[in-house]
């Protein structure tokens, strides 16, 4: 599920990897195929990995992969089967890495493949507004509208019964059943990742998707990512306002409840029933539990356990909150 | 005023709304016409109202209906002309009878109706760019200018002198003269206002519109959503900034000045002069007296008399917020 | 530089913008021709300038311009070279002349001189979308892709390798070279600037552009409006996320990173290598160091010096700010 739309461009020489890398490996055969490049744990004896932090020492101890790019610190956690590929910065060379095995998820220029939809096998199974373009490799359900000016962008799957608004655009989403997503908003494209770099910062690929799941609606103006590594997944009957912002890799659980021009920032996880008022923001890399409030204006800088209720700059206890604003 | 626009598909007979609530009631004659649903004041003998809380007691005491959706304790505050309905959830009931007095104000399905604005009666006489779209129930007065893709849904009355940009789209909506509403906005919608329930939410009506009286500007990008029950009303010389979000049945008063990226929860009631600095949130169901000014970033989560300057979230006196942060 | 794009209307007689302030200044020439409206210092012999604030004395007292907007007080810093006309309202007064110079920078219609770009000179020159809209006095280098119902509105340059997404608009902007712009943004718009007067707001004009230098990316939904009497400035390899709205003037450095939906007010100036955490916002008329950190949700009220990191509303020393919030 992970990227059912990138093109995997392996498999790779792996001296073409080194070549790449600018590093020397030369015990070993330089014409070996490298399939994929996945992380430490789903990572194949086929494939290349990568390992940057001890915190995935466990991880790095069984992975199957024959190559991982690591540091020269680190790559003694390796398994004898898995050859080190040693360099400075570990991240920005996976990045590279990945761009070769996925090429088109670097850059997000518009989709020139898209057709007037009255040019294409939609035509008579989809309800269409005006000058509603269809890219490649897209599915649609049965019983779906789309309206006016929309541009369903390449890799894009929607289910039965989804009415999508006027003037959004969708790329790399897979949307399920019965999920409405309104006016203006942009969804699937590459989150706001990069090595910051002095005078041209680099992009790294995103292949994840954005899925949507049954029951859901998405406000108007909103921007949903796509992930990098992994998917950006909006569970089941999630109810986004408008002018939300949901960044690369988050997840947020069933039958939560999200106010007008909140934030999640990237990799953020958000638990089932969880209620989000206007405005507040989510740090990057939280866990937020199940049965959780935030109040409006909220900036959450720390996980949350489940069913708690916080409130403030940065969140704390609601009572906690009332109590040092008397 | 209230909803000029919606079609109300009563007179409804009272055996259908007891069905619909499943219900019993048999001492009636079942084949009594119902003719609308309204709230407690404003109901003739013809309608159906609700009552939901002890706040409207004095409401319920006098209103004129001859039916009302009410729960066990509430309904001897009514009338012995006013037959209760009795419920679990009154507003949940409530809804499912808008519902059926409504269908329309449901679902905000982009409107098929719309056409090219070169097939309809305002070739020649309002200036369009190119691509609008121009939907059933529109009417437009003399010197304005649309823009290009610019779509004007079902239900939109436009006065004199006003210029829309483009890719906007209004629905369900009256402007009045010398109004200008910039790029990329979305005016009308549904607000977000729907019963939360496990697996798929349920939505209520909206049945009021958005009002945008004279020589008002609304900044690109931002969104206004129509009234539930009653009207989204912005008043006189209103200035919205860029990427505001206004919420349903909020009512924003004359020569009220307000900042970029600043939400206002639903219900919330504004005054006149009020001045409201970027980024600023405010809760719903809040009434800011005239002449506030609100600094930017704030989060106002209690009501504000008038003539006060306030800061902070919680939001208070500019006095304190400066004195706390020293 | 200030003003590549609007017509000056200029020379105009020294008598009518006596009338139009309807103020007397007798002992002059009443036939003499006035260039253009220039600041104190940028101002030339030909030209009339503005001063409203002691700030400027310094400027004052050397300006080479023949006439000045002043108010009584301030007059006598100015050389006897210039001749002091003497208002109540400074800013005002010169709203109103700058609009004789340059009407076209009063209003923001839509610009129906766009036609698609099927129609231009550009046809095989730029891979286009479906339903491309290019404006006069336009000029896009090679090499460069535009997105689907893409407006490029009068007064743009855009450079080599550009990348613009759809539904995007752009009008009164440079854009240099290997810059990317996102989908649904509205750059080069005026500025949220005018004078609140009762029952009808006076803007004033925008006669600054929207520069934005080499490398830049600017994400989803995001406003950038263009400068009032200075440009507004993204500069080089500047990477903004989705829904930023960055205001009118504003400067920001190189390699500087903004993270989502933060919002930068009017005439606030950003150094190089800043990093915005989402959210933030910033108040007008501030100085941002150069290298500062901004967490997250931060509302900054004051300016920053360089090298410092800073959190909080009101934004505070990041340290501080843990400290105050255990």
């Amino acid at each position: 599920m992970l990227n059912p739309f990138f093109k995997n461009n392996g498999p790779i020489l792996i001296s073409k990897i080194i070549m790449t890398l600018d590093i020397k490996l030369e015990d070993i055969d330089q014409n070996i195929l490298v399939s994929d490049i996945k992380d430490l744990s789903s990572s194949k004896v086929d494939d290349i990995t990568f390992y940057h932090s001890k915190k995935y020492k466990d991880f790095a101890n069984k992975t199957k992969a024959s190559f991982c790019i690591t540091s020269y610190v680190l790559k003694n956690d390796l398994p004898k089967s898995c050859k080190p590929l040693i360099v400075e910065n570990v991240l920005l060379s996976t990045s590279l890495i990945t761009s070769i095995f996925y090429p088109d998820a670097l850059h997000d220029d518009f989709d020139d493949s898209a057709k007037n939809a009255n040019e294409t096998k939609f035509l008579n199974k989809v309800q269409f507004g005006k000058n509603v373009l269809i890219g490649k490799n897209v599915s649609i359900g049965s019983n779906c509208k789309i309206g006016n000016n929309t541009i369903i962008e390449k890799n894009v799957s929607i289910g039965n019964n989804c009415s999508i608004g006027s003037n959004t655009i969708l790329r790399n989403t897979l949307v399920k059943n019965n999920v409405k997503i309104l006016d203006n908003c942009v969804i699937g494209k590459h989150g706001f990742g990069f090595f910051p770099l002095k005078d041209k910062n680099l992009r790294y690929p995103h292949i994840g998707i954005v899925l949507i799941d049954d029951n859901c609606e998405i406000g108007c103006g909103s921007t949903i990512d796509r992930g990098s590594m992994s998917n950006t997944v909006i569970g089941k009957n999630v109810y986004l306002d408008n002018q939300i912002h949901i960044a690369h890799n988050v997840k947020i659980g069933e039958n939560t409840i999200i106010a007008g021009q909140v934030g999640i920032a990237g990799s953020s996880i958000i638990g089932n029933n969880v209620k989000i008022g206007g405005q507040a923001g989510i740090s990057g890399h939280l866990s937020i539990g199940n049965n959780v409030e935030i109040g409006g204006g909220s900036g959450v800088i720390n996980s949350i356990p489940d069913n708690s209720k916080v409130m403030g700059y940065p969140a704390k206890k609601i009572r906690d909150f009332i109590r040092s604003n008397k």
